[in-house]
């Protein structure tokens, strides 16, 4: 059975004061419903996907609030893997659609998280990571940076390399007017920036953002369809000291491998990809765990442009989590949203040309999840 | 297709001091695999049900926990939908076999409750509940005492029909080493505990537990299987003022109605049942909902001891969130576990006679999640 992907919304993504949870979920919803031309009767079954509303907002129950908001009854089920969830959510509702007993599904990412301080956020961050890690006082910025230094010794990079991601993604950003940064840097500014954990600076963070996107998925093929191909997720020890080598993720691998096989579809046949860039070394990891470029030679891809939206592997033409922004539980559904609207040509000054395959990788913490989906049109 | 439980594990449930989360994830998990003759690697996705972990360990990223403490890089997925975390984690196993991508999945509910003061506890529990609920002070016993004060007026029964509910269920849990409480109360113990939130005391009122328990489902059928039927799920307003009727559940209504149709079962055919009674009106709401007795008659089953491990009906016979305990993420999956056993007549002292057929009923918040698991042998 073929899962196609209908059409989708996304919201604004940036810090958005005037803007509940509710709000957020309500305004991707249904723009769904009216962008794709869908009754809502004909939505079987919904997933969210969601990482922080039990810490901010105590609420734990955000398939029933979904149930309220739209006065429906359907199964609504809340996917849940820290930075994953959105990715996961879209996992799940492919198996839901595959398994013959839904015919339509929806499928809402959001995360609404600028009502507390940086200061609480941080230590809610830390959630995605390992027990032992959150009672050393280290924070999320700090594991990706022990993880730069140790790719910095091992490969003989600088912050120069770095910024190229940073640059990069910033550029598509000030193409896309749902971005949280839609203005460009240059090395200057990143020069310029504060450092946030040593040798990550602020242009290597991607932010504390607000915002939502949902997409429909359905058995059916309409005009603007574009068939998601395949749909994997792999994941990992959640401590990064129970690893062999903390410049790659297994689950990146393991699950990217296995996405190539379900759908038959070769690194070569990949016009784009959107990579989880919550750090500017985890682009550059990303493009090496998916076998695009060689270890030590990420950084390649924005130095020569070959990831720009014009260049021969767009990479993060969204602007990516670093400038579009990670309202953590929507970005996963951002990245294959992205996709999505590339394929079907609907991306005005950051179209890539004759884009027909993309895929996207959704990172669950440092790495112990990972969620890879292949698109076709 | 069709799919099967394998077997479990249910670990002791009550106040596990000396067990961390880690430690009941650990011992269910490993405890399944031996019962069930399974080797490790058989097992290709895991879904772990749990509501807390986040509030309560600044814990978001429980798959890549479970990848962990395994060394395994599979699929592992957390479900969430409050109380009913536990069902919703095998209706997703459910799907996952049923879309022909998975042999063999792992379900693990888990709650590890006592490690925070009852006051911080009683907090996180709201997050079952609406936003106007929870900023009202009212506590969850708070929101079930509203829809019993409402059950008394409209049906003229009195505590004295509660106490009937209670009293069976202890009895139950009397016979089942696993269970928080493993004794009996009678009408006097019932009289002369304390006001939890009138009219419900604390006998009314299920425990704060610690507790997992563990299921595989599978494609294939051993000699002690007993076939999942169907799973389905159900949703509703999540703030109990948005109700038509509080004394009627409408996801329990509505998941019902789609599992008898699915499975192609009958009331009639059903032996036992094991009903989400977090507060003994919650057993009469769910008896009455599933349309085994008449709105106002619940309480007759406990009463004229039909729902006895003995009687025509026998309901809760692990000694149901009440006796048995509720530890919240793992009660779902204990409830599908108790029916396994009885089915394979593992149950000892409080086997149920020639039962062919079961079904559970799992509820998140005040009904706002509800999931119907139909179980036969």
């Amino acid at each position: 059975m073929k899962v196609y992907i209908k059409g989708g919304y996304q919201t604004k993504f940036g810090e958005l004061w005037d803007n509940s949870l509710e709000d957020l979920i309500f305004e991707s919803f249904n723009n769904t419903l009216l962008e794709t031309n869908t009754n809502i009767n004909q939505i079987e079954i919904i997933f969210i996907g969601n990482m922080l509303a039990s810490q901010m907002y105590n609420q734990n129950h955000l398939n029933s609030l979904i149930s309220e908001l739209f006065n429906i009854n359907i199964p609504i089920i809340r996917a849940e893997a820290a930075c994953a969830s959105g990715g996961m959510a879209i996992n799940q509702a492919f198996t839901a659609i595959k398994s013959g007993q839904f015919k339509n599904a929806l499928v809402i990412g959001v995360e609404k998280m600028t009502d507390l301080s940086s200061d609480i956020i941080s230590d809610y961050l830390m959630s995605a990571a390992g027990p032992e890690e959150r009672l050393s006082g280290v924070t999320f910025p700090g594991l990706y940076a022990l993880i730069t230094q140790k790719y910095f010794s091992d490969y003989k990079i600088t912050s120069k390399e770095l910024s190229y991601i940073s640059i990069k993604n910033h550029f598509h950003a000030s193409l896309n007017e749902k971005s949280h940064f839609p203005f460009i840097i240059n090395f200057d500014d990143y020069l310029k920036s504060p450092t946030v954990s040593s040798p990550l600076s602020l242009y290597d963070c991607s932010p504390i953002s607000d915002g939502a996107c949902s997409i429909i998925l359905s058995v059916n093929k309409y005009n603007n369809s574009v068939e998601l191909v395949s749909s994997q997720v792999a994941t990992d020890s959640i401590s990064l000291s129970k690893r062999k080598n903390i410049c790659e993720f297994e689950s990146t691998k393991i699950a990217s491998k296995k996405a190539f096989e379900e759908s038959g579809i070769d690194r070569k046949d990949i016009d784009l990809l959107e990579v989880h860039d919550c750090f500017t070394i985890a682009e550059i990891l990303a493009l090496e765990d998916l076998g695009f470029y060689k270890k030590g030679e990420g950084y390649i891809s924005s130095k020569l442009k070959q990831s720009y939206y014009y260049g021969k592997l767009p990479v993060n033409t969204s602007g990516g989590l670093k400038a579009c922004g990670h309202p953590v539980g929507a970005s996963g559904v951002k990245q294959v949203y992205e996709i999505y609207n590339q394929l079907n040509g609907n991306c005005k000054k950051r179209q890539v040309k004759n884009a027909k395959v993309g895929l996207s990788q959704n990172i669950g913490g440092t790495g112990g999840t990972a969620v890879i989906n292949i698109l076709k049109k």
